[in-house]
């Protein structure tokens, strides 16, 4: 395995996501024959390629990490790790740690590319913010190679948001206003308790049947505080190039009751949630009596430089207000129009052959 | 101007997305200081660099273009050129030209890379589509590089159509239909005519209007005929894996009139669509005793090899009935959820790690 055109693959987080994409990484690798895996670590264990020789069994690692006695790596020993490797070195953070992404600069310096869906690592500080993006910019270096970053589902959840972001930044395209519904479970929530056809649920039935059919995180209230959404809202923002300090720098709307936010566990939180849902009809009706319908909306008014997260009321011939299921939408409002668009597409598709070729 | 990283790029077209291709290449080569313009050519002018020596400039191009006293170079004298340059050399074809596309897999084949908005490669026969393909998944030749190929703005038009696909092929999803509206004149047209709120204007007379603000080819019979969604259509097929052999091997509904198809030119077209609104009158009241909309989608049903090009009856809803201005859409329905979504944004991002570092 210690072919020149060998990329060297190490995945930190085992659970959800990256069980998914250990059994895709799987499929790829019969596609592109030159993917080594060497280091799995998850919370508890780990476990690791000997250099240089027999990669990990991408059939068989779940089985073998279960087996594995080597306790969790820390940050520092997956650096050390990686760095003993020849060039092309590719660190998959599937966690939501901060720890990790803390170090994503020393990764980076260390010409380790990194593809993560945290998000953590680019909405705290936006000390750790710059500290990334000017690592990952640095030169090609011959010898350490060059730490490439990519982070689509850090925001994206399916959709190429950050990508088409980037492409319109990169070819000279003017962002003017950023929207949508960034968070499945609140797609699906406002989806099911305020259609278009003016039907729906009581807001608390609505959020138990999310709960059931698995589109809450354990404790709903870590969805129903929007940090989730003004996470991603910061990423855009400072893509776009706004300097914001943080989650905290913009109003975010939770939809958390004040009276339930100390709720000793999300079952209390749950089983009390009925008793608040007339606030919740409250604001539906008020949309419904002006032809709208209510959604939970972050948007990005870049020359104000202002970020917000909450609810809005919308036209019901509004782009969210069609949404269905649990689908995100985002729309970029853009200065460019016509013959200009098709050729930014050209220009961007440009970019990326000199990427792959330079 | 001959640094072992320079990228050499070559422009065929210089008409309405050829000059705006060039004023946007003009700022990214601040950026990225490694290109070199070296040929734009035209339907009736030329202009070359001289070989390893000084590259064209951004600045001036269209000065000296109108300068030149070279006759455009052929499609045979335009390979010769960029093959006697060194590697990293783009061919950026921005005409509509079957000629240079029968001529993608010549360029490929020699390592030229070509970026490209010409539907007419990718949408005429079966032959030069497989063709072209197998040229460009030649594996990289250390002599003559490697021919990528790079075609978004075929059905984009702004959107991120292609790569959003080609993510989803390669990281295993499974994709079942595709749906949309392909094309902003088509879009500009129904979202007038017939809008959700159930007014709108005369048929004749929103064609005269968009042809008015620019939303529609000189002749409008060009953007009524279909075909231009049609195309579309087979390229996002072949793409999932459809032999569809040309736009003529599935139903491609027209808007013009058979008594019009003959008329001597757009302007007596023009003139005489008023006598037939009361055809499209029609279908329009039709959707809306059913409480519908409706509007021109292009689709692909892949599971039984259909493609469909024509009017639809929508629910108001329906996230294409919701389009404004001259907006298109695109629905991709696939196979995975959750965590398998999130992890595929990850896989994608891996694969342009690769690509990168490979």
């Amino acid at each position: 395995m210690s072919s020149v055109n060998q990329v060297y693959i190490a995945v930190i987080g085992a659970g959800g996501v990256g069980r998914h994409f250990l059994s895709q990484l799987s499929v790829l690798s019969h596609k592109v024959p030159n993917i080594s895996l060497v280091l799995i670590s998850r919370s508890t264990k780990s476990l690791r390629a000997s250099h240089r020789t027999t990669p990990l069994s991408l059939e068989t690692w779940e089985k073998d990490l279960e087996a594995s006695t080597s306790p969790a790596l820390t940050v520092d020993q997956t650096l050390k790790f990686l760095q003993e490797l020849p060039d092309k070195r590719v660190l998959i953070d599937n966690t939501s740690s901060q720890d990790v992404a803390d170090a994503y600069p020393a990764f980076l310096n260390h010409g380790i590319s990194i593809v993560t869906p945290n998000k953590k690592a680019f909405s705290s500080t936006l000390d750790l913010w710059h500290s990334i993006h000017e690592s990952s910019y640095r030169p090609y270096d011959p010898y350490l190679g060059r730490g490439l970053l990519y982070h689509e589902s850090s925001v994206g959840a399916g959709l190429p948001i950050i990508s088409t972001l980037k492409d319109l930044i990169d070819t000279g395209d003017t962002v003017r206003r950023i929207e949508g519904v960034f968070s499945g479970t609140m797609s699906f929530l406002f989806n099911n308790f305020a259609p278009v056809d003016g039907k729906g649920g009581k807001w608390s039935a609505e959020v138990r049947k999310a709960k059931e059919a698995g589109f809450t995180e354990p404790d709903p209230r870590d969805d129903l505080n929007g940090v989730d959404v003004a996470r991603k809202l910061v990423i855009l923002a400072r893509l776009v190039g706004l300097q914001v300090q943080s989650t905290e720098s913009f109003p975010v709307q939770s939809l958390i009751p004040v009276e339930l936010e100390g709720a000793e566990s999300g079952e209390v939180f749950m089983e009390r949630l009925g008793e608040f849902d007339k606030q919740m009809d409250e604001v539906k009706n008020e949309a419904v009596l002006e032809g709208k319908v209510v959604r939970f909306v972050g948007s990005v008014d870049v020359g104000r430089r202002a970020l917000k997260v909450g609810l809005e009321k919308l036209d019901k011939a509004h782009p969210i207000a069609g949404l269905e299921g649990s689908d995100n939408i985002v729309s970029f409002y853009t200065e460019s129009a016509g013959g200009a668009v098709t050729a930014m597409g050209v220009t961007a598709d440009l970019i990326k052959v000199i990427q792959r070729v330079s």
